[in-house]
């Protein structure tokens, strides 16, 4: 979708056609990726479709494949050039999410690096009837019966 | 790859072979969802393939978009049955991944929840030239010439 205009105002749309500057680690006709300007850790990269989407899901089927490949290039750099022992590859949908233009954050790791993944304080469920009830409603969501 | 047997001790397979109970969201032929045991926020699910891969990288080039479709529909639940605001999707790969059998987090993310996205402490690169050094390293491995 290159040329094809960006949306106004969005940053990222400004990076994929040359009106701001980047970092370019990865330019592909379908995506972008190009380092985060405040790294949790150098080389901290973040990857976008060309076309101006807004989420995840928003990303239509027939693109996940080329896309996700690129993520999956990017976490294999982490560790081959930068030699880090792994990478954290994730992408906030709206709540947290900067830039409402779908990026996906591949960062390398290291152990005792400070970073916690998500060992945020956890929940409970009430019961394990309580679980089953969410299973089942999201299960009827997850297999396209919503 | 239903069957095929899964790696000794991962308690992952043991969930995909029926020896470890599990809410399951989402039985596809490829892939399985279920509940955290410990939720960020209830309805915090873990996508995994069937196939034992241990991260990301793993996970063969023909399968990924059928992988990320599930993953895609998993965070739209998130929204269309939870009411969630939006959701967080992420990976550790190596570092901080609890199980080493690739597994994508989604979960239920409302404003003011508590999680802090990414909010970590940023670092700085010491200069532009850091900056694109970092950069053109990467892109090399990005590219598929490493």
């Amino acid at each position: 979708m290159v040329g094809m205009g960006g949306a106004a105002g969005c940053v990222f749309c400004e990076i994929t056609e040359g009106k701001r500057s980047a970092h370019v680690v990865m330019d592909a006709p379908d995506a972008l990726a190009f380092l985060d300007t405040r790294p949790l850790f150098k080389g901290h990269t973040l990857l976008i479709p060309r076309m101006h989407l807004e989420t995840l899901t928003d990303l239509p089927a027939d693109s996940l494949g080329a896309f996700f490949e690129h993520a999956q290039r990017l976490a294999a750099a982490m560790e081959s050039v930068l030699g880090a022992a792994g990478s954290f590859v994730a992408m906030n949908n709206r709540i947290s999410q900067s830039v409402p233009h779908l990026h996906v954050h591949v960062v390398p790791r290291n152990r005792k690096d400070g970073l916690r993944g998500f060992f945020w304080p956890r929940q409970k469920y009430d019961s394990d009837a309580e679980a089953a009830e969410y299973a089942a409603r999201l299960s009827g969501a997850a297999a396209g019966r919503e």
